[in-house]
């Protein structure tokens, strides 16, 4: 099953610089082969269900490794069976609705 | 790694009722040992990790063989590992503090 | 317009216990009179749009003001036009067909 | 208080093609000077609070006068008072530690 994720991690009690937990976030996507697209409350990934999953579960790991004692994280999933979509082709079909 | 989540799934292309989807979901929580806590936009479950995850997909699964084409999910994921926590004892510290 | 909603509210850059602040949230939307029931990932709040946006915005001036530099909150929507539907309803609707 | 969001809308009931209902939002968006960023699981919006929740509260009345009797939104929003950061320098700061 595909699966489209977008995926907002919070490590807490590290004080309020997020960035390198999401950075090391975006390398576990990356190496997942995700092909991670960060913005700014989150990042999006692209792939099988179970390796989106499994990555995600990666950066909790991780996160508790470098010392966050707690990680809340928010994940929008979407799947879809009725034709194959990528993450491209839905900015595209509202960007061409935008132009018209 | 023991999760605690908070998942709200929209099967999407079935009209606007969505509660007979929501409580197939339910059941693929109970059954799995997740104990869910229905509120007014979405599901609390507990568990390992792995287990939340796998009947978080067997939702998606089963609400696409249900006929929904697309489905939409937001989940609310916290782990932590300074310490044991459950549910009861998020709801039971924050209530205490109401109390004071 | 009549608005469910689901509140997560994560200050960061005050440690790891974060109920003191949860706490003070439920205070705010409780004198907003938008009932909340309060559950292990967020509260869920009921009442007009403008009303409940505006408790959502004073819960963060308040953890501002309490010492957070930062909060990140999630929050699930809901309108509808078609019934009125109470929280209520929503959870009886889906139990109805989890005892069928 | 400038507060960064970022918003996915999904209409129910109105079939599984959400992007003529996304545009819309984007042009809410933009017409309010809110600079929306699109991606693959929502949109990015920066502005100050009042004027975000009245754009966001105008894509809910739009999308019902469309014909959607039941809209649910997710919003991610994020709030600091320690430092003025736009979200350019989010992203910009997480892109530093992807570089060392």
């Amino acid at each position: 099953m595909h699966a489209i994720a977008d995926i907002a991690i919070i490590p807490l009690g590290v004080g309020n610089s997020l960035s390198p937990y999401v950075a090391v976030c975006e390398r576990v996507f990356s190496d997942a082969g995700l092909d991670p697209q960060l913005h700014a409350n989150g990042t999006n990934v692209e792939g099988e269900w179970d390796e989106v999953m499994a990555a995600l579960r990666r950066c909790h790991e991780i996160l508790h490794e470098m010392g966050a004692p707690r990680v809340a994280t928010n994940v929008r999933l979407g799947t879809r069976t009725d034709k194959k979509q990528s993450r491209n082709d839905k900015i595209a079909s509202v960007k061409s609705k935008l132009d018209t």
